[in-house]
């Protein structure tokens, strides 16, 4: 076998979800032995209907050899029939010489194709919902305890009405709780494609059954037995591509909502208000090893955009499909739904990280707040000055003068200056005082923020995340 | 005024959506009605709990006078001002003079942005879901109505076995309750923005009312005036655009359903099977009267592809929302979100025309279906050579070389062939009448076609668009 | 008539590109002259190929009329024939009574639509280089006058080896300038698609002439005369949809340049270097009259970002276009390219009025190098400690921690420190003195930014726009 | 070693490029091997421009050694120093002793990175230069072996004005040779990223050198050993991520008209019009052994859509760079540039096989231009009766419903009619002999088509591709 370097490989495998547990999901082991399993649960069905040609003794021969997978012989079939799914069905058959008649009895490929895939699916699924939920709950943790650090708010990228840490927090969390929710919904409604023939009318099992009733049957138990709540009643020869869609769209949700946050740490950090961690031994640069590069933000952003572009190939995917199939979904799904699960997972691992080592500037916070309340603390004047009974038009021309000067000198000079000194026109008399006493509190311009973080940990985030947690789970380290 | 044809002119306008109600909905006079009405309900709640500023006189005058829109103060105080909330608050407070002093008290202008952008969003999906469903229910029927016409299935196009006209249509009409399901879905989690200030802490209303529990009253007041059942707890200022993002992939998934209907359809018509409807009047082209061009489909398919290429800007928004926020999201967002819900209504309405008129050509799938079923009916041969003790890898040998022997003949002579002739070789003498018997009898091909039909249209799609059909809903015509 | 609040209005007619020329080069007005001066070239050529059909008086007749529209009278043919070409031929040809039996000869619709979209793309363009190379030409000057102001380097966000304020400025120009080439290429390589019949076989043109020499010549006078250099060749019934992909490639690449360009520009106005240019009675916000958000770009950004997203819906019409032509491509290739290319308009001229204002924070970047230097100097210390026989390894753990120990108390302490104490460990006695003088020389670390900044300018940028510009050109005025 | 069944594994490398030249040139080894390639070009260059820390011995041992790469030693350093380029440089260090100390000197991680990324672009775009130049030969000897065989044009789908078989197959050529042009645009652009330092100054290597002209010298030499004409003048860390967006819309391209030729196919096959080769030994499906799917232009339609969406992620990435340079690069660029030409191999051995093996059904094609050129016909009837004074709005009114009927009885009817009785009307008496006499000669209406082949073949597409076809490239096979 040549050495993997010889070859181009996946990045997930050997580099960004080298140490998850999705790179073995999708292996072709694991798909072999989906398959055999789904013959073992179709054979078990169809015996339990009263079909004749099975016995249990195949069965139990099935089972005995489910994971026994001799590569070669596989790929020796596969090389003389040109057709995978019959290839794989000799090779369990020369193993198991009392199924082997009745292995994929009345199914057609898609049989063992698509429903492994959803199988596949789900599993993906259900450890990102909990690697979500994870994140969402660290990030809960840590907008708690700073749910009253005063910093400055941003629009516009500038300083703006003052929020608190903790707010800001909650704000990245809602947007990935909006987005676990949208996977979460995918997840409860994700359907077995079940047991449906070649185009889809199970006219192979009306002609095995010859009975409405048993083939319907058929299809519910093997559904029951791959552990799916929910069916597709009618398809083609495949299932609806559009639930493959739903599934791309909810992760690109992760996606954008963590490139969001992840775009607001970034900056966060050139301010110096928050650092994402950073490793023990890690060096910035060789020739600056000081330097304190936000490149694990960077990577989720990276990350980020190819799912948030996985979207629209997906919908086309569906937009092409042609009657009862066409085959053009073929290889671009192959790859695109496994990659668009390894990103979202080598994501979530970033973020994890990120959230559970972000580290809160607190002095450099507090001087930028100090420079800026001077600043914000004049629209509390213009509304003094009002119910004094000055023209609203006239403060709001002062105030922008008086600012503005303040702010070129405070350019020019490169230091703070005096706030009391700002407003020593006489104009500013009636309020002078109120507005020197107010400079001192910063907590007098966070409105609700304190409440709104306990709030909404309370009310929306803990009770959608709660059966998702796993009490044992441990920090994340990184590795690059 | 300039002639319209003197400009450029969005075609939803003068063209695609001229007769539906979306271009009313997002005109400049819906928007500023819902702004001063915004403007109301924030007065009202404001005096409802006790803001001694707000006075009920002031109110009157602004129920009075809401439609009331003088074009030219409005254009004027914004080229004044150069901020339109602004310009439209004096211009309202001009002709509501006891009210002028507390307009938008309290307030940002995200408050009339954003609540009545949503207001906007929320009417429109209302209305194209009762569209959607109108288009279900045309279809249902349809299928229904054809339920038992056999047809050849068609899988990578190629004939594949029996399914029936109505079968076929089920599985389209599917596509489209998925989506249908993903817009009620975003309806029913739409969230009103509320009352948050400037960066969503509404610190401006804790000035006012000095009371968290009176803030959070008015937030739920206005929310509940609005007709909103939820509203977000947190935002920043603006609500998050994931929210948007959402109902942009429900009109795409919309947009691909549609494609994958209407690519089937642009086929069908091609084979001769099915046709979409042709006006009394409509000519094929000036050189050929008589040509049907499949023209309302291709439409559709062109709709389809701007809503699929629609969700990866949406999405990118987001991702580029810094802080509590950014103003990258506005000039395209602005032209995102009605272009999108335009090309939405401007599709169904042609596909509920096309639905409405489809024509099964009975005839031509008849022949169809005889020209393939004695190669189709070659399936059931095989199995019964099988179990008369043939060898299944020889019987498929054979068969395959019967048929494209045969098929090659077809090809040759151009005509339908004598099946009984097809099998004269002795190797056959055991299934040839068995075989010649079955030919009379497509039905006996289709598997569980009827009763799938019925089946999803009972169970899945009647009971979802149940609540949203209008009895007096009448039939589409068809404006090029 | 209605007034335009009445319906929806493009945002690009009412507010972007108001006062640009697109708006009226995408007139329904302009393309119906269009149509009757490709329908008078047609007939000139025609004529001059001996065609008798043909008369100089009506051709006389045709060029008088061109310009009379009278709108009524094609709304109603429209109406009527249900054919907007069959239309308008008929409404001309009511008040050109001589030209009427030969207007539109040997042609199909196709004719006038696809050469009318194609002379209208050329002008665009045309205009959108020439607004370009301004815009080229601008940043050009800004680049030149600062080429010598040294600032910071930034990779990561994070400060790095220090760069000018003209190299910076030089590497926008150059993505401009990329994608300004690659606009120009597709200018050049622009092809008219001339006179192809019903599918391109131009069958009714050898049923008049009988002659393919004649016909081809007809090709290349109708061609010439509508100023194109290139046609196609063969076509189908419409010309290569590929032309448009790469049309609007080029448009994304410039809209993604400058959204590179402008999220920088975002970012310096926050780290308080540069400054977009404020008009005189902007206002910040009504609350903060003083801010200053850099509006301007975040627009470029949002349009930008509407550009990037229109090439795969672009590229989807072409691989769906089914042999000689299919008409999924109409309705959204009729809205895409208009605006497409207002999109780039508005961008345009928004970034020339940005730059043509940009203000460099001279104070605050000097005062932004002084607190780096001291770090980015250790850089050539470790060099020189490492000429002096220090371990290399060993250099670079001391810096680290020295420099990690000054970041921490200037964090700590909020304010510049000595770093001449920084260096007071004995480890760096061989070096202190030369450390301590580089401080003083920031220009010794820029390497060859100021002759790269000449350079290119000489050698790449000037030599591309040159013919492009306009020596009146005036500076831009911002319309909010 | 792990089997690699054990995990995921691109599909590119298991099944889709596996004997193409790709999967080498992206691996590991390659990449090692173009670094240490570099580093002795670097050192060379150096060592002519007079550098002293540089010895010829040491470059000796670099050449010697440039291949041998124990792959442990790497994994071991880089586990040591969490960097990759400064593992490697230790490794090469440690079987290189007298070039340690300059390997890599002046130089920062992205010389190597970014410069070997290109090599691999140029190698990889030469080859699938190659490969579309034979795709684009076989598909002009398709042309001209069919360029007289008459068939239906065909638009929206539907029969139309005839054309030929090797006319459609210029369309074909066409799009593909626009989007040839557009690679060959990319490659003759490819710009080499040189000498250019940490942030694009040249700052370290002006330390080295002390002199401007030695150093744009290095850079000269270092672009010119590596082979290539043109190189960035200026950068930041990295080069312009644009010149990428240009490589992969230049894919996408070639995918979008691989796109239209496939789906066109697909069509034809169902039609029995055309056929993509079908192996010999290949299986339609186990149940229709004789079914022929048309599953290799249905492969490449899958991977043609794949590339189609990368084209904005790519310029997405391009928006997204900050300053001299962010990392939120490097994830996705890493996956998207080889899985993009890899995909674009895949489809074009595909398409390769395709075109070499297309089966024209000269019979069917025949039949089906019998059946339609009685319609067909009529317009040239039309023509003749309008010459004799027949009012053409009476004549389009009577050849509607005249066509309308016999359209009719043929689907009642369901085989062909007897064209004559078809014009039995009196209304036909001056034109139905010459009409009669029209039908059997179908060349009679495909205008210029079989001109128009020789002529694109001859003086647009063979000037193009001639330089970059080998004589002697073999006929493929194709691979499931």
């Amino acid at each position: 076998m040549m050495e993997p370097e010889e070859r181009y490989q996946s990045l997930y495998v050997s580099r960004y979800c080298s140490r998850g547990p999705l790179v073995k999901l999708f292996s072709e082991r694991n798909k072999t032995i989906l398959w055999r399993q789904l013959w073992i649960w179709l054979a078990e069905s169809e015996l339990e209907l009263g079909l004749k040609q099975i016995s249990p003794e195949g069965i139990d021969e099935m089972k005995a050899n489910r994971d026994k997978i001799e590569w070669q012989v596989v790929r020796d079939e596969e090389r003389r029939l040109k057709h995978d799914v019959m290839a794989h069905n000799h090779a369990f058959g020369k193993i198991c010489p009392k199924a082997a008649g009745f292995i994929h009895l009345g199914a057609t490929s898609c049989f063992v194709q698509d429903n492994a895939d959803l199988i596949v699916q789900r599993d993906a699924i259900d450890y990102l919902l909990k690697k979500l939920a994870t994140v969402l709950s660290r990030l809960a943790a840590f907008a708690e305890a700073n749910k009253d650090v005063v910093t400055v708010g941003r629009t516009h990228y500038q300083t703006a009405s003052l929020v608190t840490v903790g707010k800001r927090a909650v704000l990245w969390a809602q947007e990935l709780l909006i987005a676990f929710k949208q996977l979460e919904h995918v997840r409860e409604n994700l359907r077995f494609r079940g047991i449906k023939g070649a185009t889809g009318t199970q006219d192979s099992f009306m002609t095995l059954f010859g009975d409405e009733e048993k083939v319907e049957k058929l299809d519910e138990l093997v559904t029951a037995k791959a552990g799916f709540a929910k069916r597709f009643y009618i398809t083609g020869q495949t299932y609806s591509r559009q639930q493959d869609s739903h599934l791309i769209f909810a992760l690109s949700c992760i996606g954008a909502a963590a490139e969001k946050i992840c775009k607001d740490l970034r900056l966060l950090q050139v301010f110096g208000e928050m650092m994402e961690p950073f490793e023990q031994d890690q060096i910035g640069s060789s020739a600056m090893p000081y330097k304190r590069n936000p490149m694990k933000s960077e990577r989720c952003c990276s990350f980020a955009r190819g799912l948030i572009h996985s979207v629209e190939e997906s919908l086309q995917t569906l937009a092409d499909q042609g009657f009862e199939r066409t085959l053009d979904d073929s290889a671009g799904r192959r790859m695109l739904i496994p990659d668009s699960l390894m990103a979202t997972e080598a994501m979530l691992m970033t973020l994890q990280n990120i959230v559970e080592g972000l580290r809160v500037q607190h002095r450099n916070i507090e001087r930028i707040v100090s420079k800026e309340l001077p600043f914000l603390a004049l629209e509390k004047a213009m509304m003094w000055l009002t119910e004094c009974g000055c023209d609203r038009q006239i403060a709001h021309e002062k105030i922008r003068q008086t600012a503005l000067a303040a702010k070129d000198r405070q350019e020019e000079e490169g230091h703070l200056f005096d706030p009391k000194k700002m407003l020593d026109d006489p104009f500013y008399d009636q309020v002078r005082d109120r507005y020197i006493a107010l400079l001192g509190n910063p907590h007098a311009f966070i409105g609700r923020c304190t409440s709104q973080v306990g709030r909404f940990i309370a009310e929306e985030l803990d009770p959608a995340i709660g059966k998702y947690l796993d009490k044992n789970d441990q920090k994340l380290n990184f590795h690059a």
